[in-house]
């Protein structure tokens, strides 16, 4: 495989490191810059500690037009990630940013941008490939079983319930499940909570557990089985698994992708 | 092993059935007689279909002073059960009641009958022990783990949440557990029920979907871990195995036992 | 929706009559005949006690000529499975054929007639929704999770290991997932069989128990998280949403299709 | 809660930064010294980074006789362990020690000498409480249900198959066991592997996939049921809890225990 030149914006954030450490251990990744607001001209392993190549550039547009790049890989927050992107399609350079957070206004300049400059844009909140697939499967089995429950488990600092990732699934499922009331008509709660929040006619039970860490599991029932998709993630490194496919996809496309949902076939 | 000769009451019932087909395939039981009430000197299996041994009678006291007997085993509902029980124990025969329902009264008349007697009474209202041991294991395991919840799945027939099972794990499990606050104390649900039902403190979420039969989950967290103990029912006849073990450990004792978990060792 | 009129062939079988059951509690299906061997004129609710319309035909090309219907039901064998496919495609009606085991064949032959005749024509192995599902996920993950092992768990009178939707799991994945090797390159079985069966490559271990039904489980790794996909089949009546699906589809076809895979979308 | 002040043998290994970590955030826990082969007289927070009190000893006997404390912890080698529970019981300490890998005489000249000092000895090769009770929860089961298999999953980085856990969790199982052949006697792989490792006549499966950590699943049938009983861990933390457990329970021990399963009630 050709390897694939990547700029990283954001190289000391959690995520950044481990973004580091992927290109560090992918043969045909190779990291050539990194952008940053501080240590201009520093090596970027002497900075972080984790051993690449290149070096820093606090100017992002100077950084682009001086070195020959593949993909950059934008890691930062809203603000800086949309400045990195636009920079990126002006000058055709395909961009993967894990920065959630963009207003619709901004993914629409992006996506203006990426047509008229006919350069692929991945933008995705979720990088975990495991918890992408799951809520796409659940979105494709609500047409065919339209029983569904959801129990997501989360680690006992976690303040808000139903997490995220449980709503998003539930608005994915209702663009393919047909209408249907689910339950016996007559059920009751003896006690107040026990079927879990009501999300669109979807029951979410959420459970709160020291040991655990961000797990879901989807639950379709029909006649005489069920089906059971379930996601089981213990550390931030799963995202890694998305950013690599998102480099290696973003080359040969000519438009905005928003979700890593939309890449899979 | 040596044959156990065994009376069944309440021959017909779907329990009653599932019972003969249980002594019909354990080669040291062999039943004597049934008591039911119609059907008197008829064959067992020319009524059931079931090819077991024995006669019906319809009048207990007769059956069980003309018949030489090992156990009793009841089967039918509270007021006929108690009458048998009764009876038992003043012909000193060891019994196995399946019948739920005693009221707190009959439960002392029978206690009070079988030590004077010293005569062996199992009554259970549980006689899955698949379910009896994640009880007892849920119960033990609270006292190390105070951090628990439970997540029951039912078919969607079923009217009522939270499940009997899982209210009788919850007050099991407290006789052990120290008192504690579990989950986050500024914890908040966004959409009202998400946290289930708070049984006694402790979280339980109900699931009722189609291909679910009766299935209970028992998660206690701890520091870095999890302990899951789950027990999953398909059929009637998981029963069984709670009634093989009551009959063959009834003659040893000397009492009333009220419950299989008292059984367990 | 407009009522769609079924002819059944092999209304008497175990599947005819969870058939049976299917269209009679399906408010747009209705029986309009039934093919069978035996039983010429009588009404199919006298003989299999199944309260739906029609009687029963045993020629099976008379029947397709008088009866006005849309849907053929085959759920007979091979042979008559042919014949009926055959007859149908030449009358130009859709239909659903549940017998597994025709040749290559059988199978162009009627691929044939059925593109000739521009008929829609499903023949489905396995029409448990979910079972099929499973199997499409799975081979879908593992186009981006490529590590991949699979538990499946049948009651213990089955007499093969692995079953054969596991390794039929197997070659779905294999059409998408890239050639690699698994597991640690030193590992070893310090007893044997303990890293389970390899089928092309990947791991699958086989539980035998009583109280298990049909189940499988395929758990796909990647770095910090898994995907889990499982079926828990417990009753043979899972088999009707398939065919519900391919009633309500198969008009929509001009050819035949091989697989209810092919039908998820 | 009165204190319990603890000298902490080996503070500066994974499993004594751990424990200092729990003393750290239990209250009624204190660290009075530590034992080291190096850094004699500095304070352990300077040593280890970790906010608790006490000095490091190098001579260990003089630590003993020097500081006053209620329980020793030794999380050091065999060597060092037995030499410091030996001293520990000669001064009546009360001593919890998480080093595997005693030999049978270094076991009997510990349990002798607790026995005449009458000091309590808790050893322990696994120390994560939700492991312990696993096992000792699959040791009970399988009086009553005696068809069981093991599934265990750990990371691909493991080299062995099956795990220990896995190998000491069927011991413990074939004590209470009635001997009994499982599956179908019929039954055949028709690939090698398939029916797992027979370990003593239980078949134990082993998954080994990027993204697990250590688990271990054990699942009993019986007629129309499963028990499963589950344990996962994903950190080292999870050996914690069964130190405090044991802390807090030694000083009420007159002699030696072996396993935490011991102190199960």
């Amino acid at each position: 495989m050709n390897t694939i030149r990547i700029i990283l914006a954001g190289p000391r954030g959690k995520m950044g490191q481990e973004a580091l450490r992927l290109i560090q251990t992918t043969d045909h990744f190779q990291l050539v810059a990194a952008i940053d607001h501080t240590h201009e001209g520093e090596r970027v392993s002497d900075v972080t500690g984790i051993d690449v190549g290149g070096t820093i550039y606090t100017d992002a547009a100077h950084c682009m037009s001086t070195i020959e790049a593949d993909v950059l890989i934008d890691l930062t927050n809203p603000e800086a990630g949309k400045k990195h992107t636009m920079l990126a399609l002006q000058s055709r350079l395909p961009s993967v940013i894990g920065t959630s957070g963009f207003s619709e206004m901004d993914l629409g300049d992006i996506r203006a941008l990426a047509k008229e400059q006919q350069t692929g844009c991945i933008i995705a909140p979720n990088f975990a490939i495991g918890a992408v697939l799951m809520m796409k499967f659940s979105q494709m089995a609500a047409r065919y079983l339209p029983d569904v429950e959801i129990v997501e488990k989360h680690h006992d600092q976690k303040l808000d319930a139903p997490s995220g990732t449980a709503v998003k699934t539930v608005e994915m499922i209702q663009q393919t499940r047909s209408s249907k009331t689910q339950g016996h008509p007559d059920e009751k709660e003896t006690i107040s909570g026990a079927r879990g929040a009501d999300v669109d006619g979807i029951h979410v039970h959420s459970m709160r557990l020291p040991g655990l860490v961000a797990h879901q599991q989807v639950v379709f029932g029909g006649e005489g089985e069920t089906l059971t998709i379930q996601h089981d993630s213990i550390h931030r490194s799963s995202f890694m698994s998305g950013v690599r496919l998102a480099v290696e996809t973003v080359r040969s496309l000519d438009e905005l992708v928003y979700g890593l949902d939309e890449l899979i076939e």
